[in-house]
């Protein structure tokens, strides 16, 4: 079963947003069995739309459409659905109720013209009841293909997709199985990799596809299967996954359930009743906010202190001021002073400290940019590694908050 | 003149990335003129990759490809490409000799025979030096069109980009000028600022677009202008702009240049030279991270305490217990003292302060679940105002963050 995704705005081709819509889309279809044959983004312009509308229909068996619902005069979805379906607009009496109710619940001013007019659907649309906004999203069943219209909105986009559009799928539809397993690897390049799995590559079986997805740092490996037996599907890529570790088991972090090793790094921390706690200086909170992104942290998340600037590093994490004079604040001992003292602040198991230069400029030290000091603090002792992260400021900090939270996974492992 | 993007990679279509490289293309084109037509992502399939180029083909003046260059053996493109323009790979002396350098200076292992194929190229290829990585970019005039390949690892594909693409679109081609401007405004909704520019917007010009973009707690207005002339379209936007702004003036805080609310928040504290600190509860450390993805923060952010557990909130940012049990962690007056406190901890001249329940739990508060004090502490007072996020999680930090900046940009405007 195969489903085109069509996303409709000119901001997405302007480049003003990132079409975050489809990557959810495509992933919660390839959850049920159905593979994403093209993801296509389109001006809100009339021909455009019915273009890929008409192009989409000759290729998939669902068309899944986000955008252009909004209630103003540049949302043109809605009419030219119309068009290309040779429909009408009709008023839906239980979609005007909740438009209705909204606004007496949420808004200070009165229903508008425009509000009311969210209750317009097209006459032979399924409406899909939207309880997080205003625009329903629309089931359309024309000859071979179904077309299923959505607010771009992600939230509602979103709800709408679980409470309705993937049900329906479900109940409506024959589809595949596909399963998706892919490994984390640490510290050996793609190539490399590639070198070393090559033989067991070679020999898949056809139903059986190997994707290789490099990151900062780490690359992952994708095994996806497709077929009629779910516990046939299973049981082949388990086969396969154990050929593929006996290769390269050494160098594999565990497998990704879409997980990042922050995720890991919590479920570690749980399961073990252990605390943590951070001090940042360059990484400015962004290794709090991946901790605390994940809901439950307050269960093993002490907090951080983000020490941006020199004189927080002596005030509020009591760094030494004369080993900073002597060995600047870009250096091992700070970063391991910083770990050993938030360690002992907010009295947790474990610490991460970070001091290095992200750039652009030196600040208050000579490091060179790029130059970045990890500290892990744990009931074992204090350990701090030296990187050299390159050149350019967010992927100094983003290889950076990778590694710690890799230093620090690898640490908790051992405790 | 215009553009289509084809993206490629199985990676963005079952929705384990989210394609990022065409929102950046998409800027980076329209800057210069070039009007980008549709994006297309598609599978790593030979016969999908060559509907795509041939569609693209009909459609516009400039293909660009990300993706699929790299060394292993789910990177078809290039070979698809030879296929499409019916060429064939020949070794680039220079490109071999780049990615012999790379790896003597960045591997430990010996270069292997697949990264030496990353410098074989399309015959009819005008090479695109890599210096990011290992395979290079190539252009390739064909009849009416050009087409231009790309890695797709983000911050390769941005180097050629800058370094290549970008220069040769503009010295290669006749392009018409467009200008976007965008602002930003608070506190009105999408339908209420329809209502009050829509007889503004109805006697817009016709080379004139204007288009709503809702987000958390915004609408920004974008109106895009194109033609021959930049002169004219800069007077000609500007007229309009005025036309708007006296009718909604008072939501609107600014143009938007690309800039979120942290950035002008950013820009008044640097020319005010003034200093900002944060105590951050559910925030959980995305405002600090916010303020330091800046560069140049260091001249005025000191840093944060992420308090995420109450003891954190007492022992490091010297909140009183007693208040804390009184009133509960979630409370005005722990908002207060938290801001009052990191202000005085490092000693800045604003400071802001979150405390408040993101949920699932109900954590060490009675608080319900999406309760949020946001405080401000300036050299006129403590400010503190409470706030109902909705249920999820997610959103209940962003919108709080972005109302933080908010209420920190109204603030130091006072001050």
């Amino acid at each position: 079963m195969l489903a085109e995704i069509i996303t409709i705005g000119d901001e997405i081709l302007i480049g003003q947003i990132v079409d975050t819509n489809s990557a959810y889309i495509g992933k919660e279809l390839s959850k049920i069995g159905v593979s994403v044959y093209q993801i296509t983004s389109v001006q809100d312009n009339r021909q455009q739309i019915l273009t890929a509308l008409k192009e989409a229909s000759q290729r998939v068996d669902i068309v899944i459409i986000t955008g252009g619902l909004g209630p103003t005069k540049d949302d043109i979805t809605k009419h030219t659905l119309c068009e290309y379906f040779n429909d009408t607009l009709v008023e839906d009496a239980l979609v005007l109720k909740h438009v209705e109710e909204l606004f007496k619940k949420y808004s200070k001013n009165p229903i508008l013209d425009v509000n009311r007019k969210q209750a317009l659907v097209l006459s032979k649309a399924i409406v899909l009841p939207n309880k997080k906004g205003t625009a329903p999203g629309m089931w359309i069943n024309d000859k071979e293909t179904v077309f299923v219209s959505m607010p771009g909105v992600p939230f509602e986009m979103k709800y709408l997709m679980q409470k309705e559009v993937l049900p329906k799928i479900i109940s409506e539809f024959d589809r595949p199985y596909i399963i998706h397993k892919t490994f984390v690897t640490y510290g050996i390049g793609e190539s490399s990799l590639a070198e070393k799995i090559t033989d067991w590559e070679d020999q898949l079986p056809k139903h059986i596809k190997l994707a290789y997805l490099p990151s900062l740092g780490k690359v992952r490996l994708r095994l996806t299967a497709t077929g009629k037996d779910e516990h046939d599907l299973e049981k082949s890529v388990t086969k396969e996954s154990k050929k593929m570790l006996s290769l390269i088991g050494n160098h594999v972090y565990g497998e990704d359930k879409g997980e990042n090793i922050e995720v890991l790094v919590a479920r570690l921390l749980t399961e073990k009743k252990m605390t943590l706690a951070t001090a940042e200086s360059f990484t400015g909170g962004k290794i709090a906010e991946a901790i605390t992104a994940i809901a439950g942290a307050s269960k093993y998340y002490k907090g951080s202190i983000v020490s941006y600037a020199t004189e927080a590093k002596i005030n509020v994490l009591g760094v030494d001021e004369s080993i900073i004079k002597e060995h600047s604040v870009v250096s091992e001992v700070v970063a391991k002073a910083m770990a050993s003292n938030v360690r002992k602040l907010l009295k947790t198991d474990f610490a991460i400290a970070t001091t290095g230069n992200a750039g652009p400029t030196k600040g208050d030290s000579d490091a060179e940019i790029g130059t970045v000091f990890i500290a892990v603090a744990s009931p074992n002792g204090v350990f701090v590694s030296k990187f050299l992260q390159g050149s350019q400021r967010e992927r100094i900090v983003e290889k950076s908050v990778n590694k710690a939270f890799e230093l620090l996974y690898k640490e908790i492992l051992q405790s």
